[in-house]
């Protein structure tokens, strides 16, 4: 960074007091600048972070972080706000291990209020933090950011319905007609709607002076405006879906102009009820690529500045593989249905969605709704396919148990992300879902290791298996495995020995390996597991028959499938050694290959495992 | 029933195309009867029940079940359907074991087309079978009905935001003020004010007859109102929350006249676009004690029809021992704030709330704005309480993980139903709670058996305990449990022998019974565990040392505390027999007593289980 530049001198928000208007728009363009430069080495989002700059300035501009509280959704466009508040020096170690997040995290600074990472949390983390003010005796702003996108998830509804006097909550809506891709539903097109409202405005005024100018009449039809209850009256004045549940409503307002936003704020601050701005920004602001282009310069990995090549679909991936299978399928059999929840190109359904259009559904952020509104789908004849990340699904728990697995409705979930992510960090890791999926009764769960098992495994999901079915797998692509003679099996064996490895999922390429170099010092077998819930019967009871056991396994200890599989074991009588390595903590940002080798589940670190365990005895 | 009512002739919806206008009426006064006397014996929703006659009624009438599919909201509401529907000589084993469901359940009638139980899931579940039904080509209507309490959950407006294209679906929003108490939240006194709409129409007709006459200025006006682009126009016109969100929107109609609800049917059943019928109902319709009081006549006890009883707040209960203690620790701390999900006197909250008003938040039928909700008040010093049966909490497990643990924020959840729950059967067991909140990373699990453990374990979780902090409590009243030395400890030892039972939470009570009465055949020790998760190291590494363990657990085995046991064990060495003994389907209603003998979690379970165990080594 040029040492005269502007942002150099900016090490807190207050420093943004000494600018001038000209200035602080300087100060924008080289905060862009920055971003652009620094994503294209780190990757990370940068559209959503590019339309949020003067936003994003004007904020600390008008309000005094930490104590006025600024709660970010999502957090795909907290970077202009973290190179304002104190960690600019590090901002090239974005998403790097030991770097900081992509994401706000109170751990990294007082200036992060509030965790994010899952969509649509703003408003209820802020109402609790505005509540708290309040008894506190405080009247500090607590401010939500948050997208249109981000509004297509009910938890927004529900802190909205719950904002009633907090006086000191300022919900700014960014409206950028997208989130990751374009904002599905119908309340994005209300949302739209509202910027039409000044023309609105105008006519208001309009109708206003005819009335005060026409007496007669003007008086008849004053009369009638204050007549009834609610009143046309203030339907004239400025009234919609905001205002009718007690926001003090104020938009469009242009997101790119500080002084308006500026304005608005100070507007808001002084409102004695919850206020909602609605702000109108560009996604991609300023880099010509981006803008022409947002969904594709959402997230990128590492580009070329100049050319503009971000990789944002994965060729060479899971979702690929079992994207472009479900599409095949759904040529051939009409009642196969694709859901995704604001998701298709993470998710790999726009094959699906270009062939099958009229059976594929983009429901927004909407877990919750995407699970039961499968049940539906299944219950009346159809074979719904739910494409979700691991972590996301978190969001329709309930409904998995309550809509789906208890009436046995014929769901297939396809969880990508299974495992760990990599660079999202804690929020994104995909590390619940064996437990949580495999413990609902009647739920089978397959972890298929490569992109044919994948299909196989998505093709038995929906032929062969009732009831609910999640088909799991990782993020990135395929490891290399052996060729099995038959791959649609439940378990492989793999080699013989005296102790056994037992696994799932894409580490069992690893453990493979590591039986390989073990063979000497210790002939190992591997059991790799297909279907991970209900466990295979004769394939614990096989395992049973070893004195030592290893699993090694790329979820949550407790309550994960490690810990299934010895109560299994001891259902035989087992009474070997029993060693299990899996994950019990949350998984900071790192690359996956780093997190693997931290976590003892790479190769080496299987290796190291068995032999210091068995030198231990 | 008298043979010659009415009623004892509908067999099945369609006998009621055969009756007059005037049978009709008098048909839903012998359905009112019959399910006030039913109710009084058999205990179930009495008042939400009332309400709904006619509506159901008129349903049956208008529609064609089950070619035409009804889905309920909750549930709480069905027992007139279940009457027309062929269950009428079975409406006398309501909520009984082997009985009729008190909720609409699809094994039981295929007039049942969707789950109820928890609430906020018809919307999506409609959108789901409409879809469906579309895609094959079919034009049958689909009707979610539910009431204005569910619509404080965000399913409902994901669900709306994603009906868009589904001419068939019809939603009945039933206004009754309330679901189980009063609704709170700003889109109920939204929906309260559509109330007044008639008034505006008529203001309507004032205003266009005014302008119609008013030639010059009339024309000024006119052009004023067609010149927006949104349009004033549309405003004065019937323009709502639901008619921007693309419905056809019908209302108020009265949903207790016979007619009115029919024409209203028939309309939606025409609609063009996905229509939404806004019905007013009185809760308790026709029985005046529950008119005058439907909180208390919400969900009701066997009770004296004339005297008018109902005991919905039980004193002698866990429920009330938490809200005690959590009332008077309030009162002294007043960093302590105390969140329901619509479920103040379910919960004990009552006390709380009237003597620490401004520190009670009932948000609505919306637990996971609750869980970030408190999560924002933790980290802004708050202590908050959430206070929520089990099986509702699964709505928040993604806002545990995410908005609460990862942060550690303090947040204490009192999980009230945890276990078997007994007449609501499979939609309401509190089987999972453990599981689902011992695998997530810093969670401390605190399982109290009685009263005053309740209260201790509340203030350990409020002031010794960093992070969340979850005590888990079943439904009613307490067991006898001996006298312990000391209460304040995450286990105790009970008695001495070469068996070792473990076990948690209230069926302690009948382990050490069972060792009791085991004493003589095989001298068994209990170890009670207080604190479910983490375990506690030492207790598990004294029971390492038997060579004969049963954990029994009133919860899911896969993932459940059980499991954990085994696996921490393991860790020790352990080397004995092990024998789990806990839940692994959803379990249908019966009384808690009788599912938890038929799961052999009871004294006489236990014994049986130990002794063939013995017996067979």
């Amino acid at each position: 960074m040029n040492q005269n530049s502007l942002l150099s001198r900016i090490n807190s928000p207050r420093d943004l007091d000494q600018l001038t208007d000209a200035e602080l728009k300087r100060l924008c363009a080289e905060i862009r600048t920055c971003i652009i430069q620094t994503v294209s080495k780190t990757g990370g989002h940068l559209a959503s972070n590019l339309g949020v700059v003067e936003l994003t300035v004007a904020l600390h501009r008008a309000f005094e972080s930490p104590k006025d509280k600024i709660v970010w959704d999502v957090g795909h466009q907290c970077y202009t706000h973290k190179l304002l508040t104190g960690r600019r020096e590090q901002f090239s170690t974005l998403r790097q291990e030991n770097g900081i997040s992509g994401f706000p995290r109170p751990y990294e600074s007082e200036h992060d209020s509030f965790m994010a990472g899952h969509s649509t949390n703003s408003i209820s983390a802020a109402c609790g933090i505005a509540r708290a003010e309040l008894l506190k005796g405080s009247n500090r702003s607590v401010i939500a950011v948050i997208g249109d996108g981000a509004f297509t998830g009910g938890m927004a509804y529900e802190a909205l319905n719950n904002a009633a006097g907090l006086h000191n909550l300022i919900v700014i809506l960014n409206y950028n007609e997208m989130s990751i891709s374009k904002t599905v539903g119908s309340f994005a097109r209300y949302l739209a709607n509202l910027r039409s409202e000044p023309t609105y405005l105008k006519t208001k005024s309009s109708l206003e002076n005819i009335l005060d100018h026409t007496p007669v009449v003007g008086k008849g039809l004053k009369k009638v405006l204050s007549s009834s209850k609610k009143g046309i009256k203030n339907m004239l004045y400025h009234s919609n879906f905001f205002t009718d549940l007690g926001f003090a409503y104020l938009g469009p307002v242009d997101g790119h102009n500080l002084e308006e936003l500026s304005r608005a704020m100070n507007w808001a601050k002084n409102a004695d009820k919850p206020a909602l701005i609605q702000v109108f920004t560009t996604k991609g602001k300023g880099y010509s690529k981006a803008e022409q282009n947002p969904g594709a310069y959402h997230g990128v990995s590492n580009f070329d500045i100049e050319q503009g090549n971000p990789d944002f679909i994965e060729e060479d991936s899971f979702s690929t593989a079992f994207g472009k299978e479900l599409e095949r399928i759904g040529r051939m059999d009409k009642k196969v249905c694709a859901v995704t929840a604001a998701m298709k190109y993470g998710t790999g359904l726009q094959y699906f969605s270009s062939t099958c259009r009229d059976r594929f559904f983009d429901v927004g952020i909407a877990e919750e709704h995407a699970v039961t509104f499968c049940s539906g789908l299944a219950c009346n004849g159809m074979r719904p396919v739910f494409a979700v990340y691991s972590t996301f699904l978190q969001r329709g728990y309930d409904q998995i148990i309550h809509d789906a697995a208890i009436s046995r409705n014929h769901v297939v979930l396809a969880v990508d992300r299974a495992g760990i992510v990599g660079n999202d960090g804690e929020t994104h890791q995909g590390i619940f879902d064996a437990a949580y999926l495999s413990h609902i009764p009647g739920i089978t769960v397959y972890s298929p290791a490569d992109y044919e098992e994948t299909r196989i495994f998505l093709k038995k999901a929906l032929y062969e298996i009732d009831g609910v079915v999640a088909v799991r797998y990782p993020r990135g692509s395929e490891p290399k495995l052996p060729e099995f003679p038959e791959k649609n099996t439940d378990y492989q064996w793999i080699g013989e020995g005296d102790c056994l490895i037992v696994t799932y999922g894409r580490i069992s390429a690893d453990a493979i390996q590591a039986a390989q170099k073990l063979g000497e010092v210790c002939p190992t077998a591997v059991l790799k597991l297909n279907r991970i819930s209900p466990l295979p019967e004769e394939a614990v009871k096989k395992a049973s028959q070893y004195q030592r056991i290893f699993f090694f396994e790329e979820g949550i200890r407790l309550g994960g499938i490690g810990e299934h599989f010895l109560n299994a074991l001891n259902q035989y009588g087992f009474q070997g050694s029993y060693t299990l390595t899996a994950i019990d903590h949350f998984i900071p940002q790192a690359s996956v290959e780093s997190s693997l080798k931290q976590l003892h589940l790479d190769r080496d670190g299987m290796i190291k495992t068995i032999v210091e365990q068995i030198n231990e005895v």
